[in-house]
């Protein structure tokens, strides 16, 4: 190669100074942080006592309006959201789920005593596969179906739950990456028989550490809120319930974050579209376009590598772009299925080949409150510019080690 | 009975107008909080991302530091941590544990899927028994002994381990209770293979929800810091860990708490010695002293009523409290092995009749930030009229109903 190189991978100056984040991570400004802080400091009241507080029960009700759902109980995450929701569910044995999901969906099912069953992934849209959960369905035994939607992509609700009712399966959902996703009119929360999200900050609804179960079903919703540990509530309930509540600090900064949701929402959207414009033409890489959805909140920004097309492979493209300091990161690495552990099916190669393949080549980009368009317009120069000279640093191993 | 009544079971204006609770609710001002958010804002990291946030990892040294042990490892809240703390340690069958313990104790080891085996307490100090722990040892197939220490006092620590040492079982403490508490010249922390506070605001050092694991173990950390969900940790560990993380704005707060420690601890042991000098010479009133510790945090204060000498029943008491709106508390009601679920143990009667008796008679009052010596003036002075009043409020149970 000749002349100055253009890439960190080849020897030049990394692009970006400060690492750039995967993860939504949108926060509210402190002037509004503080009225609601002060509030909470003056009324000395910070987290549960011996029932939720006023906040956590706002929060609460302003999620139940916004989604359009009869119930929402916020908890401290959506893993023991999904711990509670099986274990109150009364499921045993086998529950089908995609192996291509956050690892925390699977360890709830594992410490509510479950056995992950995998269903595998369409390989367009990398959401679960009906033919696959059919297949699984009919090797009978099965307790329960968690679907999982990605990304802002919303699962065939009316085919899964015709699916479910076929089989006499519970149905519930992963509903992490789906806040303020609608399908037709109805918004993601309101179906199966409950739906968990997560309020982590890489989710464009942040409570810093957070989640809610929604459902429709009041007799759930009751269980829900003793499973939740509310000591009121725990009188006379059964044994085993969780610890996890939610502080008030938290709901105050929920509250604020469905607020800004519409306008974070559409922010995301439009640097999609950037992103969209900016590698439009570039072989070999594929966004992942919201599906499923009549709005999605576009949290992520999921691209899929064609190694052959573009000149690298995915994992060549992350050594590149985390030279220049940007913190792409690989999606469910490795997923599930091939994990040490009780749900190990390393010999589900053949069934869960589109996970397999996924695994290889999806790689998820910055989007968020800490990412500019014009960010955008260098990290895809970079893909640009490393398609260009995948040649170069195919021959400079030294600069890509993952 | 003549003349205007006394107390609100007979008809007065309660005694309070805002109700006191239990729990001692310390927290640090606003001036000291504002500083540490406007900084977390001003850095925009949150809670974990893919590491540990800078406060997390700066409370765990200062707990460190103040525990003098090797590793604290900063979690969501106790219940996690004595969920994970089980998992790592590889137990699985029977797990020896008073039923004389927050529920959520019981809760963490039916969810890490070990059967709770309940061993009674000695009936003065109401804290594990020697003797029945090794009755119950000698049932064999015990995998572990999971102490609790209660109420700023320690378990007989050489003891307990002797015994772990000699029948071959591990040995770790819920210690939720005992932040700051000494045995000897050690801290409560460095105890046993692991062992587990909590930051609930009921406790001494709060960080609103939350709790750590401490342990001498190098290994056992790494596992624990793994099993917490930090992305970076979890590359090639085994598949069931938890989402356990704290936030950077509950760890700013846990550092202040700390930071006043000692100046709480020392609130707490005034205010106790306060209600000890009350309520001395008061009929069929016991306060529990702390018992097995160089230092106590003095944390709680409880109370054993005597029925045949106080004229009332537990009960009884705990209704004219709180018809004058201080809200005192039956401990552990019901205890575990009562309630319904997979550890029932209602045959378990005259195995854990020390349990049973105290689950009877014993009372928490109010002591924490919201309560002065004035306040406890005025519950003592409630306490010494039921037991002057007791024939009256017997024969008017409309007031008395719990």
């Amino acid at each position: 190669m000749i002349g100055k190189p253009l890439l960190a991978a080849l020897g030049a100056k990394p692009r970006f100074d400060v690492p750039i984040l995967i993860g939504q991570h949108y926060w509210p400004d402190w002037q509004r942080y503080e009225l609601a802080a002060r509030d909470i400091f003056a009324r000395r009241f910070y987290t549960s006592q011996r029932f939720a507080g006023p906040l956590v029960v706002e929060l609460q009700h302003r999620i139940e309006n916004f989604l359009g759902v009869k119930h929402a109980v916020a908890i401290r995450n959506a893993t023991t959201g999904l711990m509670i929701t099986t274990y109150t569910l009364g499921l045993s044995g086998k529950v089908i789920v995609p192996s291509w999901t956050h690892i925390s969906t699977i360890q709830a099912l594992l410490w509510a005593k479950c056995s992950p069953t995998f269903c595998d992934i369409e390989p367009t849209s990398q959401q679960l596969s009906l033919s696959s959960l059919r297949s699984r369905l009919e090797e009978r035994d099965v307790a329960a179906i968690l679907g999982v939607h990605l990304w802002g992509s919303a699962l065939p609700v009316a085919e899964l739950e015709e699916l479910a009712n076929e089989y006499s399966v519970a149905l519930y959902y992963d509903a992490a990456h789906a806040f303020g996703c609608k399908v037709g009119e109805r918004s993601i929360g309101s179906f199966g028989r409950a739906e968990i999200f997560s309020f982590h900050t890489a989710n464009v609804v942040s409570t810093g550490e957070g989640g809610c179960i929604t459902t429709n079903d009041d007799a759930l919703a009751a269980k829900f809120i003793a499973m939740r540990g509310d000591e009121m509530a725990a009188t006379g309930v059964a044994l085993q319930s969780a610890t996890a509540r939610m502080s008030e600090l938290q709901a105050a900064v929920g509250i604020m974050m469905l607020d800004d949701f519409e306008h974070h929402r559409r922010r995301n959207q439009d640097l999609h579209r950037h992103y969209q414009a900016c590698l439009s033409g570039v072989a070999g890489i594929r966004i992942l376009e919201p599906c499923g959805v009549t709005l999605s909140n576009f949290q992520s920004l999921t691209v899929v590598v064609d190694s052959s097309q573009f000149g690298l492979s995915r994992d060549q493209l992350l050594a590149v772009l985390r030279a220049e300091n940007v913190l792409a990161s690989k999606q469910f690495d490795p997923p599930a299925h091939l994990l040490k552990g009780p749900a190990s099916g390393a010999d589900d190669g053949e069934r869960l080949k589109n996970t397999n393949s996924a695994a290889l080549s999806t790689l998820q980009l910055p989007l968020g409150a800490d990412v500019s368009s014009e960010d955008i317009d260098v990290i895809c120069e970079i893909i640009r510019q490393a398609h260009g000279c995948s040649e170069s640093i195919k021959m400079n191993p030294a600069h890509v080690a993952v």
